[in-house]
């Protein structure tokens, strides 16, 4: 086990009704306040009126700045600052999915700073305050409500970059499942499919022994294999939702894989995908995680092993440990079909032509590696977007 | 599942060497620090030595105050106080175990309270302040070093009460296994048995399905029930240690078990014990449970099979669901003897003659139940100190 440090002091209010209490908690954070929202269906819904009703009611201005897409825009973001700056908006409410709640923190932490907010994503500056956010989630997916990550893209050159701090720890985040009953199938799957990545990135580690969140993860992992099929089947089932919504914050707020290096490359070279196709996220991952398993099947075969025979229930082959492994990676497969993803590029009508120039690009023209399991050069990206063709 | 709010701010800080943080984790929140603790081991060992120099070379001045004895006394934490009050300071570190933390708390509550602290542990009072605590766990155990709970004993009545607030969540925790190799062989095994029995207050519970925190449960379980002997044959196996103190720190702090409400009849149970016999914590609770699981047995029986099944790895016997639960609780007491536990009161040299006197007393007179999985009166109390006989 690695020597770490944890801390997350995220605020997770869980369950039906808790949206009684955005107005109490944004109260102890400011007095004007931005709801920043995505597309129209938190108006539609009646959600985004009910929530800036129970701020006011707490004494707290209401601004608000709709429109973030998914792979969250720069422009937006400054266009965010811009609003808090002039206002004197003192706090920041994320409602909807992990892009809103990404681009709420990069608001919040351009407000205060003296240079560009994407100075941070560039890793040229560090930031010493953040305007504090709350959320209330709508898509399970990213993860965002009880992380201290951001994700944005600059149309500039369509540079897709993350960033992490603890000033950006939402203050608050408050999951009621029932807002998930009205997403569409496809949203569902890809939130899901992020969310097994999330687990898998983690999974997929160097160091040991990791007994205990080796056995965190793999329950996690289980867990969200037995609840998809049932939320797609029953997109009202509260309990189903309720495992769904909690796995998803769970599987991104560290506690699960602390002592442990995540890989993170699949992530990588997924944002390469996302940021020149506009790919779903979650579906980008559900193509290239199995494509980058195959690459490094060999580095450590007792991993996919245990993951195959443990997660997915695969009967363990004791005198072919790979073609167990092997079936581990199917059944992944066969399931992300299942919750209706792809898992080639095909299918996501990507060909030949782009792969080299993603993998340079991932790289930064070969000068870094990608990933901690394995590290990877442009070369065995490369491979990894050829397995994943079709 | 249960709505919920879950919140846990203690920065944890583990592995090798993390005590090198000490100072300048302390430096944050004070500038004269009472170093607290147990026995003379930590000055022994040089542990103190080592803690009151990193927190001088912070530039900040070091009082101390010794002695605390398992199920710590009211008398102590008032000297505490005092010694506080007297000087000034301001931020307390609890170097050891369970009950030094308990008691640090405790002072950190008092402090700053105009009436008794006691009152807290009545349930007469709430504090509106605390002075910051951190810690340096030199004993798995009882998870208090990232919880908000303390337990006192007024040796007034042997009262043995507990309380929890957010304002007593140590701040930081600094966790290193390397300071656990000198633990006597019944210390362990006390730790792990409160650890399990951590882990089984919230297991056993009505709410309905549970199904990612049931997995999380059970492979914190899965793991205890593996590490637990390797430590004892090999003392000084970091990576053994590593997680046992991992999951002794993540069975208490909430975030296994979300959504779900804990049992905690045993512990209450266990509570008159060492209340009135000075039992160690951990050797009385594997001697209560047991004997609890027998009586509450077919409120749920197909919780305990799926326990016995996931967590012991019984054979299930599907024509006998009972036989199956049954050979569980045998697994777990099997388990609990090859740790150095005792199982049984006699093994504890408890006759029956205060038996009926404690189950009243646990109940305050018959005038509260104890427990959530099945409420329990004087004379279900009385009849599981009876069971446990031996």
């Amino acid at each position: 086990m690695n020597t770490f440090s944890f801390y997350n002091p995220t605020r997770i209010l869980f369950g039906r009704g808790m949206e009684e209490h955005l107005g109490s908690q944004a109260a102890q954070y400011g007095t004007k306040v931005l709801v920043h929202f995505g597309s129209n269906r938190v108006k539609e819904n009646g959600l985004f009126d009910r929530a800036a009703e129970n701020l006011r009611n707490a004494g707290l201005e209401v601004f608000e700045l709709g429109g973030v897409k998914p792979n969250p825009r720069l422009s937006l973001v400054e266009q965010g600052i811009e609003l808090c700056r002039r206002n004197n908006i003192d706090c920041i409410i994320a409602l909807g999915g992990g892009s809103v709640i990404d681009s709420a923190k990069a608001i919040a932490l351009g407000v205060p700073a003296e240079h560009t907010v994407w100075e941070f994503y560039q890793g040229t500056a560090q930031p010493s305050a953040a305007l504090p956010v709350g959320t209330m989630l709508t898509i399970p997916a990213a993860g965002s409500e009880s992380s201290n990550a951001s994700v944005i893209t600059n149309e500039d050159g369509g540079l897709k970059r993350g960033f992490g701090h603890e000033l950006i720890y939402p203050r608050f985040s408050i999951l009621n499942p029932e807002w998930c009953f009205t997403l569409p199938a496809y949203q569902i799957g890809a939130g899901a499919s992020d969310i097994m990545a999330h687990l898998m990135e983690r999974y997929f580690t160097n160091a040991a022994p990791v007994e205990l969140t080796d056995r965190l993860l793999e329950a996690a992992m289980k867990t969200l294999i037995s609840v998809v099929p049932r939320v797609l089947a029953e997109p009202h089932n509260y309990d189903a939702w309720s495992e769904l919504m909690l796995t998803g914050q769970m599987a991104h707020n560290n506690a699960l894989d602390v002592g442990r290096t995540g890989d993170w490359a699949s992530h990588d070279i997924e944002h390469e995908l996302s940021g020149m196709y506009d790919v779903t996220h979650g579906a980008g991952l559900a193509v290239v995680f199995p494509a980058w398993m195959q690459h490094v099947l060999h580095h450590n075969l007792g991993r996919f092993v245990r993951w195959a025979v443990e997660v997915w229930g695969v009967e363990p082959d004791y005198f072919n440990p790979e073609l167990t492994a092997r079936r581990g990676i199917q059944a992944y497969k066969a399931f992300s079909r299942s919750i209706g993803m792809p898992v080639t590029l095909k299918e996501l009508n990507i060909g030949a032509e782009s792969l080299y120039k993603m993998a340079e690009k991932a790289t930064d023209r070969g000068t870094r590696t990608l990933g901690n399991y394995v590290p990877l050069g442009a070369e065995d990206i490369y491979r990894i977007y050829t397995l994943a063709l079709e």
